[in-house]
């Protein structure tokens, strides 16, 4: 059946109504030479392209293809050792940058650039923590983005321990005021990550809150759901007028300790050692590829996910793996011949720290015309469902993305709602979004902890996610309907 | 069948030739008063009892009440809760010895006390490592007991990858000298952790290896099977005559990104900085308490496991667990009734630094006479196995315990191999022993490590631990066999 389609494209159960050829395509040389080319003699994946330069896009063709991927592997493999972990604003991040033009220059994407923008940058100090009284030992933890500092030599304090940020909330300051608080909690994983957002209060308010009951400093349970000695970091930022307060996570078995430890009914006394610092504004920036399309006015397609990672791990499914899947996408869709639409790759900077990168591209080109946006960063895992939001105009694509999806096992989630973290301002602002949503079961067992490294991503479910976001390329950057919503972000 | 067997016990299927009646038992008041109480009013354990003071020991009633122990899990709780990490020869040793005692005494044993003993003790000091070209960033390692230490600003040079000891065994020492020396293995997880013995050279002897060979450092893959950024440390000696050299395991994933960083082909340099001290001889000691038992001339059954742990993680696993086990087992068996045998529990000390509690224990008590050895030390995972080794005398009761540990799926090993840790000298003098084998399956992901904390010991494979330690004590510490091996160390 597939075979059938290379070769008699208008027969394709994924053909539709209305689509053009690309005047473009005559031109190109190398699918010239294609078409004097017998096709049966020729590798699958040239094929397809020569099915493409005819005007008609194979999806199923191109989607089963990506299946077989290695790209998105070998960048997720070579941006995780070769340049290893990359704070928002730091040195290493920049690598990250030299390398991304480097390799996304290789693979022959047009318009290679990096955007500069500048941000505040927060470095980790030493951070040590040990119950100092009834029972004596050290526990694990991890500061907090944006967490003020201990004095070098620590502050020591009693313990006073809430079940939940609401409890914190309803705490009287008398309760908290010269105390740790300790926030202990019970999320629980979810495919969708859907508890991400409650139970991620504790980190994003939880210093706030305590520093305005006048607490000393404040220790949550991680915001994750896997039973190991490294704990989750994130960002959180102050509210406008709150003091900074040392802000920590400790471990799952770390918050546990100290519970049954609080549940003896003795006072409890946590010595805490917390060194970070702020050191300015320092550069970030977004990199930025191309795969040209034919047709400029109908807006460009992005595709994006994050360059920078937290500084413990080494950023592999947050979001190593996240650049991988698009770029390798992309590529495919490059090769297969000319898009109508611009495909435009990026490569956010900053995202963890407060999604500087995508803030930056919205207030710089928001206002360009987008057909669609979507952004992979939710792991490595597969994808089970797609959401989308965006105008009438476009149901006939989504239809016939959801069909090409169904095979890879993906159902249809949320048609008038869909989103991501760098593209989210832009989502939220009406632009048409697709989102292909990951399986989140095991995110938060790694997500912002030492154990995100490579060893973390399945490489037949990177291949999943290739085979989709090729088929939604393949969808969208060709589509003849209008997908744009006519409402856009001014900038 | 088993309600039958407490009223009749003549009749039990467990009954056995020639088990003699108990006149301790007719001293003892508390069973008297029992044998005046109607037994259907009874408890169920009461019951037991009774079946017990009439010469009778339910074994398959006892096993089947431990099936419901929460001892084990509370003793495993206390410890690693209200005293965690407990470095052998450190005060926070000294604070689980008088656990220890106050714990087993107010569990009513008799002859409660410490034997104290005196070792070397090293402790752990900073620990960092990063590439410093050609991609720098930080790997995650744990200083090996009795490494030595890097000047406190450390030291760089370059690194040498071998896949086994065995090819650096083979090396030139002028492909080692002053590099720092990479150990990497492909060990995997087995259900009787067989593989601990042969890739554990690498940490045994490989220090002593790269040294002899001039080597500045060494770093070996973690002797572990998990992962996680949490490095598995454990002991190594210096053979007689070699100089210390810094030594170190790092966690999975960083060991396999140095590998794929070495397979890169260019020169990579590592920095090292590890600052662990000998700070000399210090106490520590075992901790012992009995069931005493009515024929002092039938010999001691000794149930061990080791209170020391290393220092990073709670030593649930490795060795909190044990304690549970074999103290919830014996406790039972003293509800039962007075055995025959007394059953002597000993909490080894300084177990993972060099089986000092063991060994202390052989040179002092060595030469009395053990009915039977075992050891509950390989976690918290339930039991498959049995493997015994003693004479042809012991054969029958043998025979009664594999029969009364199959309805808990266990299966019999070796009838002529048993061993253990503490123990194991004793076993290899040829004393009777009984190893109840664990499945260690998820053994080595937490084995040594931080992530060895109670969340990993999962309480039902607990019980069934605890059911067929009951099994083993209600056998053979009732047994009317001679048990015990005619060869005994000399002390």
């Amino acid at each position: 059946m597939r075979a059938a389609n290379v070769h008699s494209p208008d027969t394709s159960e994924n053909a539709w109504d209305g689509f053009r050829p690309f005047r473009a395509l005559a031109r190109d040389a190398g699918m010239t030479r294609l078409r004097r080319t017998a096709l049966a003699a020729l590798p699958f994946f040239a094929i397809a392209g020569a099915a493409a330069a005819q005007g008609q896009p194979d999806v199923a063709a191109l989607r089963d293809a990506a299946l077989k991927d290695d790209l998105a592997w070998d960048i997720t493999e070579g941006l995780t050792t070769e340049v290893g972990p990359r704070l928002a604003g730091t040195e290493a991040e920049k690598r990250a940058r030299d390398w991304a033009v480097k390799r996304l220059t290789a693979l022959g994407f047009a318009n290679v650039r990096v955007e500069p923008f500048d941000m505040p940058v927060w470095v980790r100090g030493e951070e040590k923590a040990e119950i100092v009284s009834p029972f004596p030992q050290p526990l694990v933890l991890a500061a907090l983005g944006n967490s003020g500092a201990t004095p070098a030599n620590g502050i020591t304090a009693e313990v006073v321990g809430f079940e939940s940020f609401a409890d914190l909330q309803a705490a009287p300051a008398s309760a908290v005021k010269g105390k740790i608080v300790f926030v202990s909690h019970a999320m629980k994983a979810t495919q969708d990550g859907s508890g991400y957002g409650p139970f991620g209060t504790a980190r994003r308010q939880g210093p706030s809150e305590a520093s305005r009951k006048g607490a000393a400093a404040i220790v949550i349970r991680s915001i994750g759901t896997d039973y190991h000695r490294n704990p989750h970091t994130g960002v959180q930022t102050f509210a406008e007028g709150v003091k900074p307060i040392p802000a920590a996570a400790l471990s799952l078995p770390d918050a546990e300790q100290l519970q049954r430890i609080l549940k003896r009914g003795q006072p409890v006394r946590m010595k805490l050692v917390l060194t970070p610092r702020n050191i300015g504004k320092r550069q970030s920036g977004n990199v930025i590829a191309e795969v040209p399309g034919s047709d400029p006015a109908a807006g460009v397609v992005l595709v994006a996910c994050h360059l920078d990672s937290w500084d413990q791990g080494t950023g592999a499914i947050d979001d190593a793996a996240g650049c991988g899947i698009v770029t390798a996408a992309a590529k495919r869709i490059a090769e297969a011949g000319v898009p109508r639409r611009t495909i435009r790759i990026v490569w956010f900077g900053a995202e963890e720290v407060g999604l500087f990168g995508g803030l930056d591209y919205r207030a710089k080109r928001g206002g360009e015309k987008h057909a669609i946006i979507a952004e992979s960063d939710f792991g490595a895992d597969r994808v089970w469902k797609v959401n989308s939001q965006g105008p009438a105009t476009a149901k006939p694509a989504i239809d016939r993305l959801v069909a090409a999806l169904s095979p890879l096992g993906i159902v249809q989630g949320s048609t008038t709602r869909a989103s991501g973290s760098d593209i989210g301002p832009m989502a939220a602002d009406g632009m048409s979004t697709i989102e292909l949503s990951q399986d989140g079961t095991r995110y938060f067992d790694y997500h912002h902890t030492p154990d995100d490294t490579l060893d973390k991503v399945d490489p037949e479910q990177l291949r999943q996610n290739v085979a989709a976001w090729t088929a939604m390329l393949a969808v969208m950057a060709h589509a003849p309907e209008e997908l744009a919503s006519p409402v856009r972000p001014r900038n």
